[in-house]
């Protein structure tokens, strides 16, 4: 028996329906990220990114990765990067992903530029659409210092998943901290995310 | 075709082996976690607990939940918390967990005892072993706030996951912020992780 065989196929509109969403189950645990034991010494521990952390299956969160972070990152099994800055991405980091096979998806919001909101809500919009696309995933999003960028991206997309705004804010500002910006708050805020549908597994795998 | 046939069954040993640790495909995703429009109003934000995030696959970290978190922590689709003060659990939280067939796994660490590193290293040891047993994710850790006890918990587990002390640390900061103990980051550093093994979905499997 295979640990993938024991979890029935779901059906997404009685997840939708039930408001009681999905019970990841063994068959949707990937098996322990653990490195053997005989790379388990002092020269070999992990370095993952700065402000790095997982935000939900399969989507990630950090600040600009450089190459101390790639053999962690490996680990991660990423298909793509969600870049939020407009400066071209280092060739060192183009190499890592192209010999890993992960996709580059950039999107140029200006970092410098206070208040956010300035920022032409559409691209926020179409990284929010990639990040629901499951095709994409695993993924990694980041900009610089993954605080003000990466955290709205991050906060929009709680706002699709329903959370209050007390709780959007609280993560924010746990990545932000003293950085924190009221405009970044009222930009999610003001995010509208009726009318973002994610693309249903069932559709891609159709075709 | 369905969306868990397309991912044959891995070999956990040829992870180890490898380094690169598992790619978690299409078949580890879980549908979204999005309600149903018909619930999408402004009454029915989901209101996650006090510091919650995200650790792994199927792990979760938070402050004690109350009543106003319940109906987010049904989407977790949770199989066990790992709760780590003395006090026993509320009545009205072993209801939610009685009716949604949560299993409780409680470690009684005593929380205003400083220095953290009295605490008997067995009882975080304890809960680490229960922690990397598939079978009982996803699963929530939680203390009273998920800064210190949960944070040391969240620390033995990253350093068995071969994190360097310092990304440990850094998470750790993140949600005890100005509460942030010596102590307990020496403990982290102290914990001796080698012989800690998980149960591979495998063995028990065949049981």
């Amino acid at each position: 028996m295979s640990i993938y065989d024991c979890q029935p196929p779901m059906c997404l509109e009685t997840i939708r329906k039930t408001l009681v969403s999905f019970s990841p189950a063994v068959a949707d645990m990937p098996p322990e990220r653990k490195p053997s034991a005989e790379i388990n010494d002092e020269e070999n521990f992990f370095v993952p990114p700065l402000n790095f952390s997982m935000v939900d299956y399969g989507i990630f969160r950090s600040g600009f990765p450089d190459t101390a972070n790639f053999p962690f990152l490996k680990t991660l099994g990423l298909r793509s990067i969600i870049y939020l800055c407009p400066e071209p991405y280092p060739e060192v980091n183009m190499q890592f992903l192209n010999a890993n096979g992960i996709r580059l998806f950039q999107f140029g919001v200006e970092g410098s530029k206070e208040p956010f909101v300035n920022i032409p809500d559409d691209l926020v919009r179409h990284a929010l659409e990639v990040l629901l696309d499951e095709r994409n995933r695993p993924l990694l999003i980041h900009c610089k210092r993954g605080k003000h960028r990466t955290g709205c991206l991050v906060g929009c997309f709680r706002k699709w998943q329903n959370w209050c705004l007390a709780s959007i804010f609280d993560e924010y500002l746990r990545f932000a901290a003293d950085k924190a910006r009221v405009s970044d708050q009222r930009f999610m805020e003001l995010f509208d995310v009726s009318g973002i549908k994610p693309i249903p597994s069932q559709d891609y795998l159709k075709s």
